[in-house]
Parts: C-alpha cells; sequence; structure tokens
C-alpha cells in the first residue's frame, strides 16, 4: 500500500512537501519530542521535556495535579536536554498539568496533545486509569450526543455558546426529556464539563447501568462577559449568568430540544464557582428548579441565612453538597452545610477524600444525576 | 456586588484559595503573561512570549503563518525579558503559529487561548478580521448545531467520533436533508473542520445569504488507526478511511440523522489529504456520491489513469478541484486537473493564490457547497 500512494503522499502531505521548502512544520518535527507523560502499569507518571537550554523546568498544576504532589516540582536534565520527573503512583483520574521554565515561561506539555481547554492559560490533561473501568472511562455502551449550541444574546449583545448532551436514542425517539443545568468553575469554558471532564462519558455509563433517567444536560458558559485574561479580584460579577441563563439560554433549550418544562423536570448543579452560582439561581428561583447541587463550592452565606426553611423544604427535591477535606473551600462547603443544618433545610452532604479537581467533581455528578426526577 | 460576594469568592475561585498555599496556579499567574498575539488596525500583528532566560525565540508555522512570513522569524528580547516581532500586513483570514524556543522546544503561545487542535503539537490560532465581514466570520443569523458522535467502530474495536452540522431548524423540522461528508487533512482531527475552519459558521453564513441549500455535513476522523506521532512515512494507510466512512459513519448517520440516502444527495469533500481521501472514495464509489471535491490536494494518479470517463461524466454532478499556486503541492494538484481534461472527464478546476492554508479551504468550501444538490 505504501507504494501505490507515493504520489498522494507527495501532493497531501505537508511533512514531506514543505520539507522541500524550509524547516520543517511545527507539528511534524518529532525527533526532539520525548514521550510525556507515561503513564506507568504501577501508576507512576513520568514527565519528560526537551530543552536543552533551559536551567530550570518545574512541574506545575492547574492545580490538578498539584493536588497530588502538594507543590511544584523539578525536572532534571539528562545529557540529551531531555528534563524528566517520575511522581506517583497516583489514583485513578483526571489530572492537568503544565511546565514553568526558568522561573517565568509558562507552557502545556507539548508532547501531550491533549489540553485542558480553559479562558486563558491552557494546560494538558491526562487520565490515570482504573483498574476497573471508573464511570469517566469510555464503555462499549450506546453513546448520547454532544452539541455545540451557538445563539445571539440579546442581553450581551454577542454570539455565545452552550454543550448540550443528548441521551443515546433521543434522536429517533419522540419523548420530551428533563433537563440538568451544569455550570463550570472559574476559568472554565462552556466545553469543559465534556472536553475536560467527560460528563458525556459519565452519563452513558450511568444510563448503561440503569442508574439515571434518561436526561439532557445543558452545559452554559459562565463568565459574562467573555473575560480573557483572569482578574486577580475574580470574575467580574459571577451572578450575571443568572439573568442569561433564564432569559436566554433556557428559552433556546427549551424552543430547539424535545424537553419537559416544569420545575419538576428542572435541575442545577455547579462546580466551583458553578456550585455558587448553583446555590444561589436555586434560591432565587425555586419555582424554576426543583434540584440543586454544589460541588466543591459554597453559597452566598448571607442570603442563605435568610431563607425560608419551610418553603424551600417542600420546593427543593434535593439539595446536593460535596466537598472534599483536601479542597482549599473546604471549611467554606461545610460551613454552608452546616448552615442548612442549623436552619433545618433539608440537604445531602457529601463529604469525600480528594481536592478541587476533576475526580471529585466526576464522582459528585455521577451521584447527583441518580437522584434527580424520581 | 463585589462585596456580597466576598464569601462566594472565597468559596469559589481558586486564584485567591490557592495563594494561601503555594504557588499561584498556572493559569491565574497573569503577571508576567503579555498580550499576544496583538491585532493591530494595519493588519499588523505583535507576538510577544516572556521568556527572560532564552537565548532564541523564533515564530513558527504549522504551517500557517509560515506561508505569510515565508521562513521562521526571530523574536527580540526587552530589557524586561519579553520577546516579541511584528508581521505584517496580513491578508484577513486563519493564521496558525507557534515558538520555536532556544533551537529546540517548540509550544503554542501561552497567552493565547484558542489552540489549533491537532492529533498532535497543538498550534495557536488567531484571526485577522476582514473590512467586510468574512464568510468564516459570526454573523448575527440563525446559527445551525454542531455535533459530536461517539460510536464504536466494529472495523477498528475502538470507540471513534465524528462531527456533524446541522443547519438552523433541523431540531424541529421533519424534513429529510442531503449529507456532505467532508474531510480533514494530515495531523487534523475530527474537529478541525469546526473547531479551526468554522465549516459551521460558513455554511450558516452561505444558508443566511440564500447560497447553498440545507445540508448536513459530516465531519469523520481520517486517521486510521488513531496516530499519535506522526511518522516520518507518512500515514500508515490513508485509504483506510473508504471502508471506515462507508461501512461504520455512513450507517451511523442514516440511522441517527434525518437524511436522504441517496447517491444524488450526498457529497463528499475533503483538504489536503482528504481531498486524496475525497478523489479515490469517489472514484471507488460513484454509486454512492455524486459530488466530489479535493481542496489542496491531488488523488493517486495512477487510478485516475484507469477511469472510465464515459460512466464517471453520468455519475458526477460535480467534481470539483481548487488548489493555491503558492501551495507546495500545486504542481501535483494542477497535474491532476490536466489528467482529468485529457481524459475528458468534465470537472471545475479552481486556481486561487494563497497556499496550503486554512484561508484557501474555507473559500473553496464556499465555493463547492453551493454547487451541491442542485
Amino acid at each position: 500500500m505504501r507504494a501505490t500512494i507515493t504520489i498522494l503522499g507527495l501532493l497531501c502531505l505537508p511533512s514531506l512537501v514543505f520539507g522541500q521548502r524550509g524547516p520543517t512544520p511545527y507539528y511534524e518535527d518529532t525527533k526532539n519530542v520525548p514521550v510525556s507523560p507515561e503513564i506507568h502499569p504501577d501508576r507512576t507518571v513520568t514527565f519528560r521535556l526537551f530543552a536543552p537550554k533551559a536551567s530550570d523546568v518545574v512541574l506545575m498544576g492547574s492545580p490538578g495535579i498539584l493536588e497530588v504532589i502538594k507543590e511544584p516540582k523539578p525536572l532534571r536534565k539528562d545529557d540529551k536536554g531531555v528534563w524528566s520527573l517520575t511522581v506517583g503512583p497516583l489514583p485513578e483520574g483526571f489530572y492537568t498539568y503544565g511546565y514553568a521554565i526558568d522561573g517565568g515561561l509558562r507552557m502545556p506539555d507539548p508532547s501531550n496533545p491533549n489540553p485542558e481547554l480553559r479562558r486563558w492559560g491552557n494546560t494538558s490533561l491526562f487520565i490515570v486509569p482504573a483498574a476497573e473501568k471508573a464511570v469517566f472511562e469510555e464503555r462499549p455502551v450506546p453513546h448520547g450526543t454532544v452539541h455545540i449550541d451557538t445563539y445571539d444574546s440579546k442581553n450581551l449583545g454577542m454570539s455565545r455558546m452552550f454543550y448540550v448532551y443528548t441521551p443515546p436514542g433521543y434522536e429517533t425517539s419522540q419523548q420530551k426529556l428533563p433537563v440538568l443545568y451544569l455550570l463550570h468553575g472559574n476559568g472554565q469554558i462552556e466545553s469543559s464539563w465534556t472536553w475536560t471532564g467527560r460528563a458525556n462519558v459519565i452519563m452513558d455509563n450511568l444510563l448503561a447501568d440503569g442508574k439515571v433517567k434518561p436526561m439532557i444536560v445543558v452545559m452554559p458558559y459562565g463568565h459574562i462577559p467573555r473575560e480573557i485574561k483572569p482578574d486577580p479580584a475574580g470574575p467580574a460579577d459571577p451572578m450575571a449568568i443568572e439573568k442569561e441563563l433564564l432569559t436566554a439560554v433556557k428559552p433556546e433549550v427549551e424552543k430547539k430540544y424535545r424537553v419537559l418544562t416544569d420545575r419538576e423536570h428542572r435541575a442545577i448543579g455547579g462546580l466551583s464557582m458553578g456550585a455558587a452560582q448553583s446555590l444561589s439561581i436555586g434560591l432565587h428561583n425555586p419555582d424554576q428548579f426543583a434540584y440543586v447541587a454544589a460541588f466543591s463550592g459554597g453559597g452566598n452565606r448571607a442570603e442563605w441565612e435568610k431563607a425560608d426553611p419551610a418553603m424551600l423544604n417542600k420546593k427543593f427535591k434535593v439539595l446536593w453538597i460535596g466537598c472534599g477535606r483536601e479542597d482549599p473551600g473546604y471549611k467554606g462547603v461545610k460551613g454552608m452545610a452546616d448552615l442548612l443544618t442549623e436552619k433545618k433545610i433539608t440537604h445531602i452532604y457529601n463529604e469525600s477524600g480528594g481536592g478541587h479537581s476533576w475526580p471529585n467533581w466526576q464522582t459528585y455528578l455521577s451521584k447527583y444525576a441518580p437522584l434527580l426526577f424520581r
């Protein structure tokens, strides 16, 4: 076959063609690119970077792997200019990381084609697989579809996107389905729950195991306006998503998708910044949402102190809060759950190991989703 | 508002929380990150990188911007450790680029959140907007949806993805639509035509202007197996996509989407490697495809020399070939068109300026799509 495609190769492969007129294009020059990360059978992981003239290369997190290695760790250079570091064994799960070079330059791993896509400052992503397939690992089960929807926001005078998961069979069915609005964290984007967090794989697996009702999952973009660089003071107004979600995203979803539109068939949940957004949106709109969840984030304590327990207990079918004991925000989230207990607002509090990272968020989704629409 | 969200901020913002226990996470440290690329009103573009200890920083292409700057260009360092270079004015369009540092390390631009996602070796992406909106620029017109479909390939024993564009209104209509299969180039992936090439935006704009018939566009993954690192000899077997497309992707599309299934309502086209694939798949399967296009890539000349002109002229409603005069493969593609002319195989040959890059592929799509399904 190689012989018969020579002409084809010459015509269509930049790797061959561009060699004739200058440097190998960026992406085809592999000779200096070591394997990285290499995930060993014992779940240790080796990171490598070719940077012969660098004086200092450090493994960073976003926070991702920082939660396991605790602090940035230096790599060591060999005589060929390849820096390396082995860490772990690591618990199964998703890890994000990047490098800091010479104390200043930060970059994703050029050997790793899987970026963690962020609003700004993309990092790299890898998975330590579980001995038995974890809920975030793809299995040969029926697969749902991820939709990328673009809409023109009248509120904001710009086009924005949201992602939608529909379960297997949605396209050929006439059934109307309930909806979970699933919000991302600070610095993340509308694709984060699927691209990085694999919410679609998780939902496929939960459905295949009969653990969840078929539902549509809508993943809007949580930053308003579309900030490119993070502001050290935090997002301009993280609650601006409330108006956008209710007056722009929700109507668009309900026009375009076959969904149930009563409160009993509408849920909200989010991680980190999205947790705080979900708690506030739920509290402000109990006539719109019967289910509310906060993953690794608390709420606006002042407004919850003024909440009406009797009304909320009547309205909310599930109010779910989860946090890892190693999460830097652990005390705050625990304090929020304690406030709910004090006020006798019925809720589920799920305390786990781990910190402020995807393995927890993926697990929390796999615990919250089965409670919905029962 | 800032005051009322303090607790929320403390709970949910890693930028604040993580500062307490170690280094600022990778993506939140913006103090050393210059603006890059900066696109000036005169269409010159300034690239910047903070790398105080680097001895050499070069602007590279993938090939992308290399086609305009002709060869890798060095940046110059200022007294704050920021390297910079201004190029252009550049023609309107899409550009991909990366940096090479100290002669070895290659990386995307850490200031730029928009990666060009590739099978391997992601680069960065920016757009020089047109004075009047170009066909690839988003306008406030009705927007179609991009779908990410996962399927388990029995041929390959693995799960794979394809992307699908459906036009505005697809969700609420019962109409069956024709299908264009649109293939990517070597090193690109199933998301390249939408994520990088914005085929969805192009189709939205062409539809809004009444220039195309409503159609579904299916964008499969063209590399089999899923090679991570490019092989210097080229893809293992670029034509392996033929079986996968016809026996796995097409049945899945026709099961899941409301599509017309006769040859007169099925088209194929692709860029670079995808051009060669499209020409061969079209030639082998004239009973399946009435429209065939090759953007910036030729075909397997030997098999076209043996082709039956009378049969093909009866079967193909459009056979379309486009190439830029600055494309390194120009002579080969032109030779293919000349062969078709010699053999009296009816075709359209579209020669343009420019080279082997997105502005041409986007323009070619906007010329080919209006000819389909008439």
